[in-house]
């Protein structure tokens, strides 16, 4: 390609994102024309990707981790005919309802590979996809499985204590298919990047076990140089693109204002002259679009021989099973069969051990999952007999030894998740969800399934304390939109909950599991999964309900011991199982209001703050559990300490049934 | 120092250790004995501290890092005299009220600088200490203020993401008293460290503009010269200490099984026998006693010299103001006079511009706060003109630019307010609190005043779409205990909840504050802080009121517009404005019962989901609010979109009376 063409295509990057920006009069048109070159030269030369086939299991991944230069990503997609991305959709930049969002969102358009925007989510994202890549790669032979992963990242990536999680894991794992193109511009919001930080970050790459190297940003020959030799390293790459932000605007490139503003028409009149660009706003002069359009074409060539060697695999079947993310026949027997063991066993264990047990019937039926933990794998339990551990040079097991990454290890299995023929889940400790927080977040907005196994769920862990010890986590990952949360109480409603987790594709799920052991409540079979309505009745009232008791995981023992007193008190009481709220809220209004019943008397119990479970109970209710941070000691004294105790129960409901007598 | 009685006195701290926690059967024996020996040389031979007056403002400053080897710190505490650790102390260990609980708990004993157990949080801390101590020696003439800030970390603390952001801020900003020692011993939870992570640390630290040595952490000699080294280096240092887990222990040490649970008699036997320690459990041999108390009284002799320059200085009066963390005189009539200028001017601005205002008179009137902003100054609108930056050269500015670093800025305000003479705020979007929660979470299980200014608080943020558009975030960090959430409606609310958040010396705050322009809603001054009482009736009904509305910040202004309409159809309505829920949850029932009120109709309305306002309108209550995420468009459409109108309000109270009336 001459170097004017090369030129002319990028430049057609730079006036779409400019147009787009100014159109929308907001968005950061800084980016896209600084990183055009590396992009074309990326989509011109390497990346192997077909647009008419967005989907193709095979594709090169590309993430664009700076997600605040979307319109770079939106005109890539455009330009080299994607379907998704009219031109109509530019000019809807940033529009309720537009493909084009102010970030890049999962699922509004094909090409799009993950959601990005919070800054370096997208590079850990990125290692996942390469891990997906090396494991499948692994297991599924005759070249099905054989792509590249790239992230260009900005400063802000870099920045993020995330990227340091995920490039350590990355270097550790030698994953030398994962190329990170870095966007070094030298800017930052606020102004120079020396303002804040004088980080040597190819040295912090290599410390961490990458290959190196830097090049000028806008050289096409010396990007197009410098990814060659990436593909073929032994390790994961770092190619640090020195770049101009807002690269032509005349007085703002290289400036903080090129960065998150229109330019505004004089700067973008002068950029036009800059670089000769004569074409109106949104107009791609043809004979730039055609060179565009044959990148798209020609990269797809290559989906043509690797759909023969599918064909031909004895693995096809359940490649495309894979990664159409289908769970395979028998799972659902599986459960069943593990189920009527258990009712007849009645184990009494903690949460976190039922876990492990329905996790060996899981992973034997489930060929897909890849377990893990944050340095918590005997406290998480999360790893079965199946599971070998992954190492840097053999992928062939199934398991990740995360490291003391929580937040990376969250955003890993979400790029995991997305590349699709894996169902990975984690394990950390229920505190340490606040780590992983904004990845969590991310999952539920991109309606992918992803699950996290967080044990040690509340005052219940004991001696580590109140540093250890959740009591608003629950209620705060409640709060995100398209996340079940769920807290099961015994071995069959946990089986239930890994069920309705693994059959949830487009939610992802949190398993609050305890520390501690727990008797079985479930002493009936029951085919129909009783966890799935979110809350149903475990234990009826003798005689018209006047009090009924809501509870959650382990307090389920302490609702029920109290209901008998009651009983015994000549109070008909109920017990509301409440493994899932979220489930809850998705019943019929008539199936509600029966499980809220019309008992005078309303608790719930759960050792975790009241926040959630005011929805059940408002104002006057009365709730059994936290309301500060809990403490280090063993955990009976915390239990009595705390007043969560079925005395404590029976208590505050004769104190309102009294109350309403007199 | 004979290296014999080194050793002895080392060993006292591994026997108190592995006693302790066998006695408690629970904890971590491994890293204090692991450690023992740099703490050994540490506090006898450098740190500057006296046992006697714990709160010396000059002391070093020690944080343990690791806080899961918290026999550590307990030992080294009660060796060298802090009152608040006895010998009873230890033997209680990690029982209920126990000052020596599992994990160091700042305010159970002077000599915990900081609580630490979350891994990471201890390092980052102590770059917020470094640059106090940085700042305040800049402030403070005389040689008031020259200590250390030395930090123990382990292999968890360097592979948590915040520890990035933590040593890139600090190597930026040339913190040359901070001195990390890094337990190298090569063990996690799971195993090797190999396991997990190959990162080159001395590698790592020195990109990030570090100065590094590497010693055996068994050889005091060595260790002694590096921290001498350290201490005239003109970067912040980090020693890596190689050094053997469990130390001593004849079967155990070295692997992680000496981590995290008790050793068990027969090894603590084994380890009596090879360290040649005849002493009972609990029993430190007077002589070696002695030594350590020594210890204690010999550090305490430069505590003399610093009080006479204390009394000799023409800033004593204002030293010892800014360290008991009083506000100065002046500042509550400061903010009287501010107020009523407001009432008279009724600015429209976002809340984000009214807390800029009044953070133009508070930097005015109180010299002790530190602003900056995690990369958003401009849009968090954090720096007034008080403020000049602090550079890596010139610590006299008071703003610091914290870089794309929301959790290391958290955990850094944290290490200002806890060093004390210092109030910080920070700035960051609304969204990025996720980022920052760990920090936030310690901030109020400490107790300390810190200030959260997050801005861009809804889907008002407009085009930036549902990345960044908090929605679950008020909720989760209403459900932090011990943190003020403050979302105020206008210019006087912003001022009321700053000056709350300013006084409140126990409790963080959270500002969350508006992009869009808001209106004035408080037209009358108020001498008293109405949002003190966290809800208050800002409208009163016309008559007995069928209808309240609840609202907070940019939507109170809807509620008002519901509220006009309501009242035009004949509803009268009162509008309560919720500025503070926590702060509403401490008022006396008979307040909270008048809020409430007595109207068959309660409507709440934010542009945030539904979860903390069910507290006020139970389950059948209406909510005008957000029950997914956000979107990207512009801020009007997005309001229409979602539905949160003054016309949706009225529409939800009009069904409701009219099915009431049917």
């Amino acid at each position: 390609m001459t170097r004017e063409k090369h030129d002319r295509m990028a430049n057609a990057i730079r006036f779409l994102s400019m147009d787009a920006v100014q159109a929308a009069n907001s968005g950061h048109p800084g980016l896209p024309m600084g990183a055009a070159d590396i992009a074309t030269v990326l989509f011109s030369k390497f990346l192997k990707f077909d647009p008419t086939t967005p989907k193709w299991a095979d594709r090169d991944r590309f993430v664009l981790s700076a997600g605040h230069g979307s319109m770079l990503l939106y005109s890539l997609l455009y330009l080299t005919g994607y379907e998704d991305i009219t031109i109509d959709e530019i000019k809807n930049f940033r529009q309720l309802g537009a493909k084009t969002a102010g970030h890049p969102e999962y699922g509004h358009a094909a090409g799009i590979e993950t959601t990005t925007g919070p800054l370096g989510q997208g590079v850990a994202n990125a290692v996942g996809m390469a891990m997906a890549e090396r494991k499948l790669a692994d297991e599924f032979t005759g070249d099905l499985v054989d792509h590249y992963t790239y992230a260009l990242v900005g400063d802000g990536c870099l920045m993020e204590g995330i990227s340091q999680e995920a490039i350590s894991l990355a270097g550790h794992l030698k994953l030398n298919k994962l190329i990170v193109l870095w966007d070094d511009n030298k800017i930052t919001i606020d102004g120079a990047v020396s303002l804040s930080d004088s980080t040597d970050q190819r040295a912090r790459f290599e410390a961490s076990g990458w290959a190196t190297d830097a090049v000028d940003g806008h050289d096409p020959d010396a990007i197009a140089a410098a990814i060659e030799k990436a593909k073929s390293s032994d390790k994961p790459t770092m190619i640090a693109c020195s770049t101009t932000i807002g690269f032509g605007a005349p007085t703002k490139a290289g400036t903080n204002s090129a960065h998150g503003s229109p330019l505004g028409p004089e700067e973008i009149a002068g950029t036009r002259a800059a670089l000769g660009w004569s074409a109106e706003p949104f107009e791609v002069p043809s004979e730039i679009l055609d060179d565009w359009r044959l990148v798209g074409l020609n990269a797809a060539k290559e989906r043509i021989n690797w759909k023969k060697r599918l064909e031909e695999s004895s693995q096809k079947a359940e490649f495309e099973r894979r990664m159409r993310g289908e769970l395979p026949t028998g799972f659902v027997s599986a459960i069943a069969d593990y189920k009527k063991q258990l009712v007849k066993d009645l184990p009494k264990v903690a949460t976190r051990k039922a876990s492990e047990m329905a996790l060996n019937v899981i992973n034997a039926a489930l060929p897909e999952t890849i377990g893990g933990s944050a340095d918590l794998t005997g406290s998480n339990n999360t790893k079965t007999d199946q599971m070998a551990p992954i190492t840097p040079d053999d992928f062939s097991g199934r398991y990740v030894y995360y490291g003391i990454r929580e937040h990376g290890m969250a955003a890993a299995m979400n790029g995991m998740a997305l590349h699709g023929g894996i169902i990975p889940y984690g394990g950390a400790f229920l505190i340490f969800s606040d780590y992983c927080r904004p990845s969590m977040r991310l999952a539920s907005l991109m309606e992918i399934r992803n699950i996290f196994v967080m044990t040690h769920d509340s005052i219940g862990l004991g001696e580590d304390g109140p540093t250890h010890q959740p009591v608003e986590q629950l209620a705060s990952l409640r709060a995100i939109p398209n996340h079940n949360v769920f807290r099961p109480a015994d071995v069959t409603e946990t089986a239930e909950c890994w069920q309705l987790a693994l059959e949830s594709e487009k939610t992802p799920s949190t398993l609050a599991l305890t520390r501690q052991g727990l008797p079985a409540v479930r002493k009936e079979y029951s085919q129909e999964n009783m966890c799935a309505y979110g809350a149903y009745e475990l234990a009826t009232a003798s005689d018209d309900a006047v009090v009924t008791l809501f509870a959650s995981g382990s307090e389920v023992e302490i609702a029920l011991a109290a209901r008998e007193k009651l009983e015994a008190n000549g109070h008909p009481t109920r017990v509301i199982s409440v493994p899932c709220m979220e489930l809850f809220e998705k019943q019929s209004p008539d199936y509600q209001k029966a499980i809220l019943g019309e008992a005078q008397v309303r608790i719930a119990v759960e050792a975790a703050v009241r926040m959630s479970w005011d929805r059940f109970i408002g104002w006057d209710g009365d709730f059994i559990g936290m309301d500060s941070f809990g403490a280090s000691a063993p955990i009976k004294d915390l239990y009595q300490h705390f007043g969560i105790t079925a005395e404590a129960v029976v208590a505050a409901a004769e104190a309102k049934l009294h109350k309403d007598e007199a």
